[in-house]
């Protein structure tokens, strides 16, 4: 296992440099301030991380540089970079809050402040315009910069080596949830800290929903094993799609697989800095519709991923957005034949200056187990 | 075990009782409308549950009780009493919402909702005046009916017979985690769906921390063994703390149990419909000053509880509300001595139309295990 922490990396300056990304976008959006609440991203931020249930925690940005964090006294919070506002409960924490924010500015808001601080906030504070500001964040958070890129292909190296072990596990009698629990265990004994999501095994027909829970369904001879699975690795998530054949592969179904393998395999090869998100889509898309079997294609080909599994920006028809060096996205095209099977196969990718790398390394041909 | 439900109980009528009392604070407050988006608060009001992540999910209440629930296609929500509004990914869904709900009225919002779509609809209804309004919720919530006196009873029933066997198998060589996974393994046992918060087990001086968590601590002779625990059963949940001694009580340890149990009792034997909250809290904490430990006691006396374990109130010095039939909340005096240990008492209570039910009726005398 590599060592946690890359001791090169001078923290207070890889904090700075997102800072000033987020700073320039702020400036395209001619903010005079932005109030950041997402404790992921002020984690991102500052590497902070709490938890603040029901109070105010904020990290207030200002064009000025003279940020604020407004944090409340019942929380371990440890720094010295930012100016700190304590306030506890007992105080008028929105009265403290806008009697230290621009005025009468324009003020970005971040997408997931509860009305519980905002409407509070634009009644004490009417001369200053909200709007919503938290892409100046979150295009920041979609490229990755170099610690981040070490740490989630150490999540998808922890990724790959768990689904061969999950893999290897299926055998007579086995359930869905047996398989997904085993595959729990294997990443906690990798050094991971958890999962990213619920970990999804499919046998057979249950494939046929790409968010089937695993449960007491027994694998049997012929069916699909669909298993979907990320582990969280020092605050980031791994994410990856395999499906395999229990000791009988059917000639429609591994026709369908390889199918899905291609189109996987055009998608990824088109990815470079400047390709357009939905033309990504559509490569994948356009390949599986030529086959018959575009209404078996339900969901867009994928999604940004980092600190969630589920971040801004996603891989569909209708993201007409230019693919940049660092992002980090799931390319997972699928065939779901109700009461059948389904089939997904799905990769991270990091798009590198010339093209991505695949951080999934296992390899996604179909494959039967316990043959 | 008891059934799962009560196959007496109209759960139409449950529900429209439970909106009536919505409506009834709607008109104290003169909303046209109110947005209702905390999945707990429509289950409440409606019995359906569904987790929305990014996507709008809202039950809008009107005042002319023309309901509306706003649902996007990928939820699995089933229900024929309310109107439903459906949208999907691609459409401009604040614009739908915008475009049914009152135009210029005055319209109370969820505290829990957030900018992401808040600013859109105020952008879109420049007439309309938005609010907090999130109390004709939680008041309403606050005051269980009998339904959900039924489960909450469960509940503790439940947490009262898991916490007999988690004390008893404290024993030589054990660490906190394991008398917590222990105890959480019985919530199981007992058909509980989970716990109610991270179960907490505290050896010694560990109590001195409210929050400590459960870690490798072993337990050694003159330990205080502090158990903080709660399950849920059916969407509710319980709560409750006994603080036992391990092997020999120190006599200076003892003689704080019995203030604590004192403190506890004396705040229970006040609780009746029309006392104040902070009364109660003050029966509790004069009763622990006298003795001089008023800087021991550093929390709030309780806390309300329902579906989550921390619902909207509190029992504390600062809350004037007065007590009404059916609310449910805990009563948790402690003592922390830095260093030493600490002791915490808590039990809910149900205010009845004359007193007070304590759900909880494990005995709270200190007791030595392991004797």
């Amino acid at each position: 296992m590599p060592p946690e922490g890359d001791e090169s990396v001078n923290k207070d300056d890889l904090y700075q440099s997102r800072i000033d990304k987020v700073l320039e976008g702020m400036k395209k959006m001619k903010l005079d301030g932005l109030i950041v609440s997402d404790p992921k991203s002020i984690r991102y931020l500052t590497g902070i991380y709490n938890e603040p249930y029901e109070r105010l925690f904020v990290l207030y940005l200002s064009a000025d540089k003279n940020h604020i964090f407004f944090l409340n006294k019942l929380f371990n919070v440890d720094q010295k970079k930012i100016r700190e506002v304590w306030t506890c409960d007992t105080d008028d924490v929105m009265k403290i809050m806008a009697s230290n924010i621009a005025k009468n500015g324009l003020i970005g808001v971040d997408k997931v402040w509860p009305a519980r601080f905002l409407i509070p906030l634009c009644e004490l504070t009417p001369d200053a315009k909200f709007l919503l500001g938290s892409d100046c964040v979150d295009d920041a958070r979609a490229c990755k910069d170099a610690e981040e890129q070490r740490i989630m292909k150490e999540a998808s190296r922890i990724n790959d080596v768990c689904i061969e072990r999950g893999a290897a596990f299926v055998r007579e009698g086995v359930t869905e949830k047996e398989v997904a629990e085993y595959i729990e265990a294997q990443f906690k004994a990798e050094g991971a800290s958890g999962t990213s999501f619920s970990t999804i095994v499919s046998f057979g027909k249950n494939a046929a929903d790409p968010h089937h829970e695993p449960d007491d369904t027994v694998v049997k001879e012929g069916d699909c094993v669909l298993i979907d699975m990320g582990c969280v690795k020092d605050g980031y998530c791994s994410d990856m799609t395999r499906t395999f054949f229990y000791k009988t592969a059917p000639d429609k179904f591994t026709k369908i697989h390889d199918l899905v393998r291609e189109a996987n395999e055009k998608a990824e090869a088109i990815i470079r800095p400047g390709v357009l998100l939905c033309d990504i889509d559509a490569a994948a898309r356009d390949h599986i519709a030529k086959a018959g079997y575009a209404n078996y294609f339900t969901h867009r080909l994928g999604h940004f991923i980092g600190q969630t599994d589920h971040e801004q920006g996603d891989v569909s028809s209708s993201n007409n957005n230019p693919v940049k060096p660092g992002m980090i996205f799931s390319i997972e095209p699928g065939v779901y034949l109700p009461g059948e099977f389904g089939v997904r196969i799905e990769d991270l990718v990091l798009v590198t200056d010339t093209g991505c790398e695949v951080l999934n390394k296992v390899d996604k041909k179909w494959k039967i187990l316990c043959k």
